[in-house]
């Protein structure tokens, strides 16, 4: 095991590292060109129209002496006032590092008093000689004597972590819940409020799905039905736009070459991507090109228009789903939280998500489909997290033909010239020996080891070589891994999810089963995910806790390297933005030419929860699990909290967009997660415990996990409804606020085109085709489309008002 | 293992005792003196009023020669009438008997004609001399050899059965659910309907619960919102109460010997229960006894009358709870399916039970509380199951002073003298080991070995000493398990359910665990259920179907007996309701004097859905577990289910009372406890078969069990949500219905009194005090009652009305 000084290295090398990465984004942040990289929110917010100084680069040396004042900037936004600049989501989301703080420095504090004396003077490691040690190894559990009555200690620290980690969370989930209710209770006038999503509409032979969804409300809900909207599966008529789209882009491209070297004849190919086929080199090409596509656009235009008045006029179109409005709160909330039909599968409502909210490609799966698909995913998922290795070592073998044995001596070969070797090697084994990277960590890493390999290793033909064998297994593992997240993703789009925000929530569920297996229980069972589960099949229930739990304090050393190496790393990488940044200036370089096409080059990215969330929840399980075994790992997840907690702080001030706003309907997940955790690290104990000869305490323990389950319980008939329900007293409430501040307010006129599909309503925006016809066509076109675009809405509302009364 | 001819000796025996049960009832249920026995039912409707005969003993021999005539009576009703007659509750509880051998028939058709010839033709155990073996085993799984392909025939076999079971219970659900909702929809005027159970109400400083819950539906249900009525905290009352009645029967039974013995002078002793205490025989004791009495109930009149006074006008006498009445079911549904606060554990609405199924000790358990009872029940439940044996193993010991290994050299003696001896001793060790057997099946078995016994034993001195040590150990376990059903009843209670269809739902979800627990797992492992856990414990997952696999082929034998001891015997000896008719006769000869008495002594009794229920599963198991695996089972079963159908057909028309009318919201428990019956077997197959060295066929029983969850969720999906809510679409097609049937109806005067505590309705009945005050008092308090019955009716009216518009 590695000793305290090899730790200190690394953690050396990786603080060096992160502040690097830290100096490097405090000194690009202030260059006015990258202002659109690194404060794109305060353009989205119209706040900011230009960067603030206007030389291209800044020279002013007294911003560079305070190069970390990022961070204080972005802890002095208070609260209310960052719920009001980045919502609730991304509020709430930040408050889970803070939990994490609140969680882990008292343990630590608790741990670091009472247990780290208690493990070091245990003085069985010294006594038995059958063991190598460190010093990390008398810190920790390993040291007490098997049968010792010191492990009483543990258990007392254990109740009392326990009952600490119970109070914060029954605390942060009132906290959460207040926040919600409030968020709601003070947000503005939103078209989700009043309406509900009505899915699995029954066929009627003789009404239309319009008619049956207005007949049907109209009698069930009489004094609170308003109107509704029917959905049009737009599904063509979306990948028709979405060609276009990227057709205008291919055009701009063009055009700007074209424009910047009119002289000059670069060379191109017409096969696919320009990388094949026939080389033609004339500025001919480009025109024809251009016209081409544009003949092409104004042929698309002229399909598209087609396909839209078909969509809009074909009742075989129309989805057996709809979106009904209610007169007030009170009826939609009524309307959300019952049943409808005798038949439970007909007729389904549910809150309708924000619009921008809506998934609209899933509104419409038969209940026996959803079942189907729901059965095929969790069997894919199944087969995704234990046999996920299996592709992997296909390709790696086939890739790297020298075989992955000659990656060893070449370690050797680095192991033998110093210290700094020793821990980058060490660094280097962890990636390969660790099974699950991140992009990030694992980048940031590979940059260090490969910077400290050139300025060591003599030949360079080595690097090469060393860098193909030792690298592309590793390269290939990191490919997978990245897909893993949009596998995921995509699983759950194929589950029938119909908004967004819930889709990132089951991802995020899937993403954390993921992790669990394959870092967790991966990394301290040797073996692939599928090695795993055959061992836990093959052993007893109480046989598992007892292998994980004697293999958890030998790998401490290692997850302290993982806590550094993928949290503080990839953190820093978030700060920096490197992707972002080098696609920024790409497309500034190529594609922009007014402000508005800066404007939409900008990329400020989501808060991507259904990945740094599960990520998230493995430093907890860490923290939960190693603070009894291993108190030494704690203040290296303290620090990736604290840090954390300030990157996304100043992220969500200066960086990212909302997608949507779900006002923190992801917190019952992250509480059940957090208590996954900890339920996990009391089995373990209870595992390790059991082989220490202590068998007087197993009743103690095992009351631990039965209260675990049971605090859950309890918070969930507490808490869960405020998330999943909208209760009827503040629906009452906000109406008769409404009703009385604003008594002309004419709810129809307001949600009568909030539910239009973004294809319809969008129209004027990718209708007027560029180029040569500027004069002509897009008159025309935009009035066509706007006419479109408003008979879509008459349409639409004239459906729902016409046979009313 | 016992061979065919054991179990043909045995099944002789049993069916002839079954037999003599059903002629001993035969010659019974025609005794006029006997009516009130097997047919209170009629009595109860009011359809009869006096035996058809008026002799007292039945002479017309022309009825005796159709003595099994009711068979043919019971099955002649049919379904909707039944539904009349007795209740959506009996008839869907009887279905389930029907499904069974909708289930088994085809199954041991197909097995029969299928697996029994693989089997025998397997030539396994011919071949292998190391077992002995019988024409039972060949039948059998165990007849193959390990690794043939013959078991792809099994697995076929398999699969057909398991979609039949799918389909059947697709089936069944399906028309449970229309049964339910057709019965809700045809249901008269009920006013559970308007009503729904508010439960938490927050306290206020300000106002009363009253005011309080007035205040509130006001404000968030204006449109629909009725009346209400408080609920008083009466459990002193009705302990007065039940204690009045109590002294009244000793009354009566005193006067009655009184009067029948004026001469005569029977002694008696003064202590409890008149058995022990100093010896009086004069006729001046019963007088004093009658005067104390008397006056003791004259004071506790009074007594109960301020307890009443105090009860509806202290302030703190009212619970947090209320049933909240609306003008229309629609608006009932809506509140009884929505959250009403922030808060969840406040205001918390739930469909009313029926008055007559309201459990009205629990209504206000506050939440923190109502979930720390419910942790704790599940702890007890634990050790209940698992820790069952240890206190009745401590009496036993204690009880049996010359030890059980005594036992067995009286088994010996009796196992060299017949045949018949044979079996009755291999049913009596049966008894012994089987760790749970049922009253009636035990008596039964006991009587026709205690006769055997007497006729065949020499020495009556031995009869006695046997009896006793052979019997005494079975007679202790006994009193434990008859204990069982009562004791989770009262654990039921404690975990604070509302009302008593929701207890007996929850004792039968209970009592399931136990048997399968400790009738299934016990039995097949030997040992206590303890052991089990220790060994389940102690072993890998895939361990664990392994051991019960192998042992399952071994026990056929053993639950082939136990079919026929606990299934057909207690069936047998439930349509002769020996303890009911003992009990009337009891009373009858001491305590009835009028027609009214009479009336009173006639004890109908209920379907006991929480003891039955989860004994028949357990043959829902063993059916599944065995069809596969010895399909030499299945007839007996199908025989238990069929005549169990027949006998419980003939009580739900002819005996038991209805207690309470829950519309069959029990049936998702049942589908639940059948699939999971379903789901034991598959594991049990795929823990068999891995033994049998076929690993080919391991992922086609894997996806077995999987489909099997799928299914269940499918189901769950699809028709739960029917017996738990109820759908706004019929509520108001029931309004529109009856606003247009009677538009004068005043749902006000209607709903007024309809739940008020049974203790205040009831008055009147309780009041009188009988004997010497005939004249005087008895007036006085029945105006004095009448005045508080209507004062409290007044009184929870006028809370309604007051503040109202």
């Amino acid at each position: 095991m590695a000793t305290l000084q090899d730790i200190g290295v690394s953690a050396a090398i990786n603080i060096l590292s992160a502040l690097a990465f830290l100096i490097a984004f405090a000194i690009l942040r202030l260059q006015p060109v990258n202002d659109r990289v690194y404060f794109p929110k305060w353009y989205l917010k119209g706040l900011r129209a230009s960067p603030i100084h206007s030389k291209f680069v800044n020279l002013d040396y007294r911003m560079y002496l305070r190069f970390l004042k990022w961070m204080l900037d972005a802890l002095r936004m208070p609260e209310p006032e960052l719920i009001e600049h980045a919502g609730l989501d991304s509020v709430v989301y930040i408050r889970i590092y803070l939990l994490g703080l609140k969680i882990f420095v008292p343990i630590a504090v608790l741990a670091f008093a009472v247990l780290v004396p208690v493990n070091w003077t245990g003085q069985w490691l010294e006594n038995s000689h059958d063991y190598t040690f460190s010093d990390i190894d008398k810190l920790s559990i390993s040291n007490i004597p098997s049968g010792s009555s010191r492990y009483w200690v543990h258990i007392a620290v254990a109740y009392l972590c326990t009952f600490w980690v119970y109070y914060m969370l029954y605390e942060e989930y009132k906290t959460t819940t207040t926040m919600r209710l409030e968020f709601i209770a003070a947000s503005d006038r939103r078209p989700d409020q009043f309406t509900v999503l009505v899915r699995n509409v029954p066929p009627d032979p003789d009404e239309s799905v319009s008619e049956h969804v207005e007949h049907f409300f109209c009698v069930n809900h009489p004094d609170h039905y308003l109107l509704h909207q029917v959905v049009y599966n737009a599904n063509k008529l979306a990948n028709l736009v979405d060609k276009k789209k990227s057709l205008q882009n291919w055009l701009i491209y063009y055009q700007n070459k074209y424009e910047r070297n009119p002289s000059k004849k670069p060379t191109t190919k017409t096969g696919f991507g320009g990388l094949w086929g026939a080389r033609v080199d004339a500025i001919d090409y480009y025109s024809k090109e251009i016209e081409k596509l544009t003949e092409k656009m104004i042929d698309d235009f002229i399909q598209e228009a087609a396909e839209r008045e078909r969509v809009l006029s074909d009742p075989e179109a129309l989805l057996p789903a709809a979106f009904v409005s209610f007169k007030s709160r009170w009826g939609a909330a009524v309307c959300a939280q019952t049943q409808q039909s005798n038949n439970p599968t007909i007729w389904l409502t549910e809150w309708a998500p924000e619009p921008s909210d809506v998934y609209w490609n899933n509104l419409a799966i038969p209940y026996v489909e959803l079942n189907i698909r729901r059965l095929l995913m969790a069997v894919a998922l199944f087969f995704l997290i234990f046999f996920f290795m299996v592709p992997i070592s296909i390709v790696q073998s086939v890739a790297n033909i020298d075989g992955i044995e000659k990656v060893f001596p070449f370690l050797k070969n680095l192991v033998e010239r110093s210290v700094l070797f020793d821990a980058c090697s060490s660094s280097l084994v962890v990636i390969q020996d660790m099974n699950v990277m991140f992009l990030n960590g694992w980048l940031l890493l590979n940059i260090n080891i490969f910077i400290l390999h050139l300025l060591l290793v003599p030949y360079p033909q080595d690097v090469v070589r060393s860098f193909i064998q030792g690298y592309l297994p590793g390269i290939i593992l990191k490919v997978f891994l990245l897909l893993i997240p949009v596998v995921i993703m995509i699983m759950s789009k194929i589950e029938g999810f119909t908004s967004f925000s819930s889709l990132e929530r089951r991802s995020a569920a899937k993403y954390y089963l993921f992790i669990l297996v394959n870092v967790f229980l991966g990394n301290i069972i040797a073996g692939t995910a599928f090695e795993q589960l055959h061992k836990f099949l093959h052993q007893s229930p109480t046989e598992f806790p007892k292998t994980i739990g004697v293999a958890i304090p030998m790998k401490a050393t290692f997850f302290i390297t993982y806590v550094m190496v993928d949290g503080w790393a990839s953190v820093a990488a978030e700060v920096l933005r490197l992707v972002p940044f080098i696609i920024f200036h790409i497309k500034n370089t190529f594609l922009v030419k007014t402000e508005q096409d800066r404007e939409q080059a900008m990329d400020p990215g989501f808060l991507d929860f259904p990945t740094y969330e599960p990520r998230m929840q493995l430093y907890f399980l860490l923290g939960f699990v190693y603070c009894l075994v291993a108190p030494i790992l704690l203040p290296f997840i303290i620090v990736f909290f604290a840090f954390a907690y300030l990157v996304f702080r100043h992220q969500i001030i200066n960086v990212y967009d909302r997608k949507y706003e779900s006002s923190a309907a992801f917190w019952p997940d992250v509480h059940r997660r957090i208590i996954i955790g900890l339920f996990i690290s009391q089995l373990v104990l209870l595992g390790l415990l059991s082989t220490r000869n202590v068998k007087k305490t197993t009743p103690l323990l095992i009351a631990l996990p039965v209260l675990t389950i049971w605090f859950h319980r309890f918070c969930k008939g507490r808490f869960e409804s405020a998330f999943t329900r909208f209760p009827l007293q503040e629906a009452m409430m906000k109406d008769t606020l409404e009703r009385a501040t604003d008594p002309t307010l004419n709810v129809r006129t307001y949600l009568r085109d909030a539910y239009v599909h973004p294809i319809f309503k969008g129209g004027n925006e990718y209708c007027s085709p560029p180029g040569d016809e500027e004069e002509g066509i897009p008159l025309v076109s935009t009035k066509r489309t706007s006419q479109k675009g408003s008979k879509v809405t008459s349409l639409a509302s004239s459906e729902a008002d016409s046979p009313r009364k």
